[in-house]
């Protein structure tokens, strides 16, 4: 078990690296049905005439496995609880796609009015087997100081 | 059926209110399992004790239910196609939560290169049934022209 990060152990460039997460066709599908159920997303052959040409995971599809894989790589004291994340995606992910995540801190501000805590800003990159990044989130994360 | 609406149909200022989407415990538990298994969305019991104080959804979660009920509201020609977000979650989500999404074109940018298409702007506002902001996202749509 890693040893929990408080405010105090965080630095602008620390790096945390994730495992692995394949994504398969089924859960694409699944996950459009209850929450982006468009043609793209749900079906290839109904996939096969739009924008993405192919099955493609719905956006916050990915946003879902990234945090699945932050929460896994990143081991903040109380948790990842997050006040907001910028979202950018450069392209799908896709069946069969190998991801992983690269969570960079940028910035680090203590909070004026509660001197325990601080917002950390996070910029994960989501890339797939061919390095290729898919998705870029730039989160706004609480942390506590130590006592 | 809703006529599909093209680029030229959106007017920075246009709202479209979403139908109601009611969350479960059951739907939260089963989200963060898979996407973000932390205690405070995970059990009520394990929940108390955190920042939480009870059990809330993940974020991310939101995120989707919003897409969910985006995708049904705002019919946009060829599919809700995001090129990217900035989420803020002002509160969180919770069991019995009874959610809507008000959604406001606040800009379009026709696109330089491609002349058969822009980037739409929306704000989409996710609502508890007391009228209160739960998340505000900010997204980044492609909309194509007609023919």
């Amino acid at each position: 078990m890693t040893e929990k990060l408080h405010l105090e152990d965080l630095n602008p460039g620390d790096v945390f690296k994730s495992g692995e997460y394949t994504l398969e066709a089924d859960e694409i599908k699944t996950f459009a049905r209850q929450y982006d159920p468009q043609p793209f997303h749900l079906d290839e052959e109904a996939a096969r005439d739009t924008f993405f040409q192919g099955l493609a995971a719905s956006g916050w599809h990915t946003c879902a496995i990234t945090m699945r894989l932050f929460v896994e790589s990143v081991p903040i004291a109380g948790g990842l609880i997050g006040a907001g994340s910028d979202v950018a995606w450069s392209q799908p992910t896709r069946p069969g796609d190998v991801l992983h995540v690269v969570s960079t801190i940028l910035d680090i501000t203590p909070s004026r009015s509660k001197p325990d805590r601080g917002i950390v800003t996070i910029q994960s990159d989501t890339v797939n087997q061919r390095d290729e990044l898919c998705q870029r989130a730039v989160s706004r994360v609480l942390a506590f100081r130590r006592g």
